[in-house]
């Protein structure tokens, strides 16, 4: 069914509301084992108040640091013009813009209306488009709002139609609390199409409410170009903090490819970051292949594992 | 999209690996918890040996108790002539045979090959329907086997060719092991819909690899006419000691309503019977509504909630 982008985010959506706080140096090796998992597009920091996100405040330190390889893109999130101006300042590839798509969600998480989401937005990525960087934007919200409920897929695809005046790289529709469903995703993503023509079209899914390889696998289904993950699963919701948030990289790879849509992406590297940031934080993260396993692999001389006094197990 | 069925199989598959042993007082109260989500058909034990499986002891018991209503349908499992003897001599509804398409797995589960089990759940469908009880079957293991990895599709589909023929109530195949895909589901369930005609198709996935919604999605747009589930997704697989087993009804539910696929089952009834296992059981669940909560509600009043200082959560 071809092929679609992996898109990791762990180093930035994964860790930014962790309690436990990693070094740099500890960042640089969860990036070069992402690195080493074949993923090439990767979130590493977002430009915000240090004060407000602390997980990243060394965000000019970790991209000094960065390799330098033209197989690689980097990307940091900035959220207003003081944001783009430290982003500039260092040698990011590529800036991820965000914008909301209900008022009060836009309202508590940046102090703007949805509209006013848009318009900034448009305006970072034009300037960081003349100052020679590439720029992603991500439609946050679009599949529900804790504050408001549904939101109208109308809306998600008048803000897509805007943004992509804008001309970003891609356009990406996040399901921010994990709420969303196959049937929301596909009409998401076929009337996000329908005005966005060529354009990559990026989803970003959290699991939440167990839906997020779903999602993941219709979006893919329908057109989407590349697809959000981290590895182990990091990163809760915090609307929902008993749950888990960004969908686990190695679940959605496990799905994906077994289903035949190829990633590119070494599974056995995942598992090794999932493994590493597992014991980087001090806790179990929710990915399940992880914990259960890859596909089975044929014993050889099956005949020999036969128990001869049968289980009578009667798992079905 | 229509609807589809919820088979709950709560007290049998999910309770009988657990390590708690409840009383038949407790399974007829979790019983009732199900009835009250109105789920209509309801696989309550099984008749095996109680030393290989202690949990289902009390069989005979548990039947006994249960109400007599013309809605509801109870199933109880079977694997021999033996366990059907028992079944016969109570007023169980209806009986569920265990098939295996792997011959490893059928060896090792209930010392049969693949095709002795099939052989042996026709004559045991055939029995049971000249007594006049109702009786299904189910394909175990039909996406993997634990020990020969791949399973043929085509080997599925001979199975349910050979077992249509004995004119069971329904065809299941399961992946008893979580490894399933969306496109091997789909694979799956259109080549045994295309041998047995008008024969409904039911589905039983396992959450191991995170994989069972995107699952159970496809099978129910791609025509099948129930999907299996426990509450709080209790059931693990005795092959994946730490990850989860059956698929989370209420996630199950969660995911089918919101995608416009109703079930007639009642969400909040579901996450009462979760909550009552996870108690009775002195564990989590793996179940991720009961964890995250429905749908949001639209709040009244928002305006009043927003927050004067936004927080700049930065999240996406």
């Amino acid at each position: 069914m071809g092929a679609v982008e992996y898109f990791d985010v762990s180093a930035r959506d994964g860790l930014q509301n962790d309690s436990v706080l990693l070094s740099t140096a500890q960042k640089l090796e969860l990036i070069h084992l992402a690195i080493a998992a074949k993923c090439r597009r990767i979130e590493v920091t977002s430009f915000v108040h240090p004060k407000r996100v602390p997980q990243m405040a060394d965000a000019e330190d970790l991209i000094a640091q960065l390799p330098d390889r033209d197989d690689l893109t980097f990307i940091g999130l900035v959220m207003n013009d003081r944001g783009l101006d430290r982003a500039l300042a260092t040698k990011i590839d590529e800036i991820g813009c965000v914008t909301v798509a209900s008022d009060t969600f836009a309202q508590k998480n940046q102090g703007q209306t949805s509209q006013e989401s848009v318009d900034v937005a448009a305006q970072l990525i034009a300037r960081a488009k003349r100052e020679g960087r590439s720029a992603n934007v991500t439609i946050s919200a679009a599949f529900g709002c804790p504050f408001e409920g549904e939101v109208a897929v109308e809306r998600v695809v008048e803000m897509a139609r805007q943004l992509a005046d804008a001309e970003p790289r891609e356009i990406a529709i996040a399901d921010t609390i994990g709420v969303g469903d196959p049937a929301k995703t596909l009409a998401l993503v076929e009337g996000v199409r329908a005005v966005t023509g060529d354009l990559p079209l990026r989803a970003h899914f959290h699991n939440t409410r167990n839906t997020a390889i779903a999602n993941a696998y219709i979006a893919a289904s329908a057109g989407v170009t590349t697809l959000d993950g981290s590895m182990g699963g990091i990163g809760g919701c915090p609307f929902a903090p008993n749950a888990p948030g960004t969908v686990p990289s190695e679940d959605l790879v496990y799905m994906l490819e077994r289903a035949g849509i190829d990633t590119g992406i070494d599974l056995d590297g995942l598992l090794e970051g999932a493994a590493w940031l597992s014991e980087a934080l001090g806790k179990s993260l929710p990915g399940m292949v992880s914990r259960a396993g890859p596909f089975p692999k044929s014993e050889q001389n099956t005949e020999q594992n036969i128990d001869s006094n049968p289980k009578e197990l009667e798992t079905t």
